[in-house]
Parts: C-alpha cells; structure tokens; sequence
C-alpha cells in the first residue's frame, strides 16, 4: 500500500527531524528591546504599576498581558493518538504539534502543559490552579470516560473557556461533513437514521452534539464491543456506575432496543459513523450494502480506517470520509479547533456551548458549499486558510447572542481581527524561515548541497 | 528627585505600551510548515513514532521537543516586586517581564505559570506534576517562609532544577559583587564581619550562600524589625515554630550574641547587606560611620535604597551598591539567572546546587574584574552580553564536577553553545522589529508622524 509506505516515511521523518529541530514551539518577544532602559519598562520598576492595576480589577490581565491570546495544552497523556496510555512526557510531542497548529492556523498561543497526576481529582485541582495565567484551556488526550468528568467539571467552574478537543472538536467536525453529506444525498438531519460504531469519546460526544443540533435521539444507535446501547441493556446498571454519558445514551437512544451486529444495526439507516478501531477490515461490504440507498459512511478511525473508502463505494456508499489527508473528505480537528478558540478567545467567551459549536459546524458545511459542494468536498481543508477567521467569526458572534462573551464585536470586525492574527502568524513563520532562525529540513540541506 | 520622576515615567510607559502590546511574549514555532503535508510529520501520523520512543524512554523527550530548553515561571503571586500578597492574575506582567529577560538574556523559553493555590502543599503538588513538560523551574515571589520549604521540598522532589531567584538569584549576586568590593577594600570573605540588615527570603538566602561561601558564621548579624538573631533571643521558640531557616540563621550566627540597634551591630563590621525596607532615610550616616573603616555598603531595597548612595559615601563607604540601574554597581538578579539557567539546561542538570550558584557568583566577580575593577565596577551590567554565555559555562562544568549533570561538555562547548543559542534569540527579536511582526513603541510612532 502506497499509504503504508507514507506512514513509515512520515515516522522516520518525525524521528529524525524532532532530533534536528528539538522542539516544534517555543517563546518569541512580543515587545521591541533596543537597551537596557526598555527593561525598566518591561519589568522593574515599570511593571509594578500594571500589576497593581491587575490587582484592582483582574480582567485586566487579558488587556495588559498575553492572557488573551494564550491556551494551555492540557492532558495527562492517559489516551494519546491510539496509543493509549503513553504518560505524559510521551504526549509531549503530539501537545507540540497542537500548539503548532493552534499557531499557525489560528494565531493563537497554546502551550504544552503535560501534566503527571493520579487521579481525576488532582488533574481538576491543577487545571483549576493553572487559570489565571490562561485566556482557555485546551483539554486533550485524556483517557475515556474520566474526559467526560473532567471537562464537564471545568466547564462549570472555571471563567476561561475549557474545550476538549477530542470530544467537541471532533463532534463539530463530523456534524459539519454530516451536514454536506445530507444535503448531498436529499436527506434532513431532523429524520436522519444514524448509526455511531464505537461508543468512545469521539462517538459518544458526536451522538450528543448531533442530538442537541437536532438529530432524533430514539432513531440513533450507538454500538461498543458488547453491541447495541439501549435501555435495556444487561450491563445497564454497570454502565450507570462506571460511565454515566454512555449510560445516558443508553436511556436516550435506540428507542425500538435494536439488538444484534452492526449488520442488524445498519438496516434501514441513512448514516454510519465509525469511530471504533483501525482497519482495513473491520467494517465489511455486506454491512454498508444493508443500509438504505445511497448511504453516508464516516471512517474515522487513524492511520487505518474501519474499510478502505473505495470499498465503501463499492458496497453503495453515496459519501464517504475518512480520518486521513490523503483520501477525500478528511474529518479533521484542525479545520475546527484554531478558529473557534480565536473567536472564543476574541470576544473573551467565558465557556464554550454546544450552540457554539453547532454554529462553527454549519459555518464549515457553508463554506465548503460555497467552494462547490460533491462527494467529494464536503468539508473544508486546513489549505482553506479563510475558513478560519470565519469560524472565529460566527463563534464570536454566537457567544454574544447567548450572553457568554466579555466583549462586543460585529460578525466583520471579528473576521477582520482574527484575518489580521492569522496573517500575523503565518507572515512570522515564513519570516523566520526566510531568515533562516528556523533552518531548512534536513533533507532539504543535504538536497542543496548536492546541487 | 529626578528618579522618582524617572518612576512615574516607567509607570506611565508600562501602563500604556503594556495596553498596546497586550503581552511581552508569546509563542513562536521552531519547525517549517510550508505546505499541509508537513502537518503529517510535526502531528499526525508522525509524531506517533516519537511519542512510542518517547514513552520507552522518557529522558528523549529532552532530545525530541523543547522540554530542554523550557522553564516554567512559577508563582502563587503571594510576595509580588514590594507589592505583597497580590494574587496570581497580577503577577502576570512581572512573570512575562521575566520570561523576556530569560529569553533575550539566555536564549531560555520561560512560560508564565501564576498559580491560584490555597496551601504550600498544593503549590508542591501543582510543581510537581508541571514536571514532566518543562526543563526548569524559576519559582518567583513566593512569600517568605513558605519560599524556603518549597525550594528545599521540591529540589528533593524533582529531577529537573528548582530554582528560586528571589533567595538564589540575589545571594549570588550579592556573593559576585562581594568578591569585587572585598577585594577592592583589600579584605578576605573568610574573616569578613558581615552585617545583614533584614531577615527577608533575599537575605536568609544571601547569608546561607555567604557561609557556604566561606564568610564566617559567628562573625556574621542578621537583623530583623526586632533586633539582631542571636540563640537566646526571646522569640526563639517562635521562630522554630514560624520559621525554621531564620531560626537556624539565628543558632548559627552571631556567635557573641551582640543585641541592640543597627548602629551597635554595626560596630567594627565590615560589610553591611541591607534588604530591609525602602528609604531612603531608613539607614543613618552615623550608623555607617560606626562601621570599620573603608566598608562595603549594599543598599538593595527596590525601588529607593535605604540610603541615597552619596550619604553613605560621605558617611565613609568605600565601595557601595543598590538594587538600581541609575547608580553604579547594581546588584541585579538579570546578570545572573539567565546565564546561569542556560548553563543548568545545557547540562541537563538535575539540579542546582549552591556550589553551582557560587561558580557562578565567582565568575561574575572575575567578568566584572577583566574589565577594570574599581569602585563604581564591581559586578557586570546587563550590557555585557558575554557575561551569559560565560556563566552558563562554568555552571555547566561545575554541574559535572559534582555528577548532577545528564551531559558531558567542555567549557568551550559550553559557552560556543550558550553563546550561539542566546546570539540566536537577539537576532530573532531584531528581526521581529525590523519586519514590523513586533511594531514600534507608541511613542516612537507618534514622534515618526511628527518628521
């Protein structure tokens, strides 16, 4: 396979350029220092005066430092990528990689904070202690169903916006290609029949966030390696007690207790979402045949989806999508998370909302539609650089309508700031390769000096 | 008094450039991202491949991300500047202050991490799982005494170096510029007769070091607002009981158990330390008259000395210094720190020891005396560039000589290294400000309108 191949290429490039480069984000001065005296103004005595006006009134640390613009990487790497529970140095690497993104993508300043801890408690108590030096928090490879716990928690009581990538991001995603593909195939998502194969954390946020945007509940089937969720399930009290959002999907979802393989799950849907375990096979062509006509198919297991997508047509797939770049249709976190926490962070939202987030998911759907909507763009790409200020833009602007955000802004003046932030950003990259602070790539040397 | 007017001018400036910059650092990235498929080596699918080596061995995380070259700026905010207790949010803009100097100083990557904490326990505990994605430590403003057990708990604790500035930081600074003012007024630190006007976590720390060092202990008086310690001081079993380093100072110290005012410690002694409160008429003429003749006379209280620096040459000091960068001979922590992280961080230490403080104080002492000794030039500037890459060398190899050290370097290659990686991040700021990704200060603005 071609794409293995890419893989391998993409681990030796990893290893061999993580030990080049050391590092994929660091610190950069935001302030010009020409002598010594500026120090007077940037720390002592000069400062004192801007820390004792924080000390009267504490918003205005988002005026008067970066806090605005900063985001915490936060996990304690007990779920990282699929390789589960690496601890939190081994994360390290994938916490670089988001600030990378969160940089260059949206301009925002994330910073890795993999953290060690022993309980659910303690990762609580840090986060909660980590808030005033941060404008939000970004939640990310925690193990399930503890990632449930743990956001839910925050959110309700801390004033900075806590997200959980894994979770909300990855819900906002497949809601927005779901729109696309919907709308492709002549169907309304408010009498779409969907089936979500795996029940973790991805699946188990999507089916609630597609819920809340209006999927009927009853007419949904969530499956994990015991089967069909539904009421009546006989690890149902388990459940309760050990993971109290899949129990609640249980209760919610599966309204006729569907039993049986995800053959039997499949019959008569309109919507499969597999979120379960890497492929190639682990999704078969009979299945995906017993769904209705012209079915939408979301692989989104990584590196290897449930079933190769050309499979999937194959067996009569009308839509289909997949977690990697290499194939149409990529659900991918990056199209979302940058320009949803610059818009968060541009209006000083104090949490983020489902609502929040079902908006930046149709404002996706929109502007693949306004590129040409077909089977095979859905959704939009990270090369999509626009797409980012405009999500900033309607997540903004909905955090204003529900009363959740510290600052007033027009829909245009919030995509014209996150436009300048953005540019901001990536004019500093191209800089700094430009004047060779960030070297060429290895291979691009030993390239050059064979010419 | 021109300096306070000096003052108001620094507060001025910082209120106003601090709104217009909103942050003295940020993020920046240390890879090239030039198209979308470079996302696949710096996130997924790479970056699985370095997490796994990563996770089978978690010292690479030194060599695969920027954890060795990464320092949280760690503060509960309780003891701000001479501010007091003013909570962690407003100890944001000192913490960003001190980031810049770490980064254009000493090429290091400090994070700003003020922290909301109810005990000492849970800023330990915080600490503690902060470790596995930094490098460093730099405690900052922590209330004394709760400063000296964190530092001494969480040095035992850890693998990465602790470092509290406000107690090791200015110890050795004070310990470098003694070495010069010693040697300028013709005497030896071994039999010195140091008075240490105020019993703060500066100079608890200074007089722990200066021992260390070699100063004798019985010669040596701390004063506090109640008069010298001594052993048979009537709060002494409060002092166990609140306060376990100043108990032990006042056991160790002060061997004839001198008592009475300032002026009668000061009789025949040699140095005068004072960190005790700002003046700047809080120490007399008559009191430094008391002292042997041609003393040293340390005035560090920020942001006005204990004395204005000409009285206590009038009242017959030989050489004298101040915490300011308006007379000679400041005694400032930024000559110190930066240097000195760099050469912890090159090392890979595991820990900084007082031996490594003193290796560095001594090198300061002998940068400063390369350039011609003499009353007004005791201890290097901010201005002597090589000053870091100095220290960081000799911290470096003494880290080495005493096994804390994760590599091994020789001094040459260690101050090529810090010399190469601090030369890196000055032209990084420079070239922020000449591409206008950092814009021109305010005023220069206005002035550019006025050509």
């Amino acid at each position: 396979m071609p794409t293995e191949e890419g893989q391998d290429e993409a681990s030796r490039k990893a290893l061999e350029y993580s030990a080049f480069y050391r590092g994929k984000i660091g610190t950069v001065p935001k302030v010009p220092v020409k002598s010594l005296d500026d120090f007077s103004v940037w720390y002592t005595p000069g400062v004192a005066a801007v820390s004792t006006a924080i000390e009267k009134n504490p918003g205005l640390s988002f005026d008067y430092t970066n806090r605005w613009n900063t985001v915490a990487v936060l996990t304690d790497g007990s779920r990282v990528l699929g390789l589960g529970d690496i601890g939190p140095e081994a994360s390290l690497p994938v916490m670089e990689g988001k600030a990378l993104i969160y940089k260059y993508l949206g301009g925002v300043d994330a910073v890795p904070v993999p953290i060690r801890v022993s309980s659910e408690e303690q990762f609580i108590a840090v986060a909660e202690a980590l808030e005033p030096g941060f404008g939000g928090i970004n939640l990310e490879d925690i193990a399930s169903p503890r990632c449930f716990d743990i956001l839910e928690r925050l959110r309700g009581k801390m004033k900075i916006p806590v997200w959980h990538d894994d979770q909300q991001g990855t819900a906002g995603v497949i809601l927005a290609a779901l729109y696309n593909a919907l709308e492709l195939t002549g169907r309304d998502l408010r009498n779409a029949r969907i089936v979500l194969f795996g029940a973790g954390a991805a699946n188990i946020a999507a089916a609630r966030l597609l819920i809340e945007a209006g999927a009927p509940a009853g007419e949904m089937i969530l499956m994990d390696s015991k089967g069909t969720l539904h009421s009546e399930r006989e690890d149902i009290d388990q459940l309760l007690m050990r993971n109290r959002w899949k129990y609640e999907m249980a209760l919610k979802t599966n309204s006729s207790k569907v039993q049986g393989s995800l053959k039997d799950a499949l019959k008569g849907a309109d919507v499969l979402v597999a979120a379960a375990t890497p492929g190639p096979h682990v999704i078969k062509r009979d299945e995906i045949s017993s769904m209705n006509p012209d079915p939408v198919v979301f692989l989104l297991s990584n590196p290897v989806p449930e079933m190769w997508p050309d499979e999937a047509v194959n067996a009569g797939a009308a839509v289909v999508a997949t977690g990697r770049s290499d194939f149409a249709n990529q659900v991918n976190n990056s199209v979302l998370f940058p320009g949803l926490f610059r818009g968060a962070l541009d209006v000083r939202a104090r949490n983020i909302s489902d609502t929040m987030v079902i908006a930046a998911a149709r404002e996706l759907a929109n502007f693949a539609r306004a590129k040409g909507l077909s089977k095979t763009n859905i959704i939009p790409t990270m090369l999509d650089w626009d797409v980012f200020p405009s999500v900033a833009a309607v997540v903004g602007e909905q955090a204003q309508r529900e009363g959740l955000a510290g600052k007033s802004l027009s829909r245009s003046e919030l995509f014209a700031e996150a436009q300048r932030i953005i540019q901001q950003s990536r004019n500093l990259a191209s800089i700094l390769i430009e004047k060779g602070i960030i070297p060429p790539l290895p291979d691009d040397r030993l390239a050059g000096r064979g010419d």
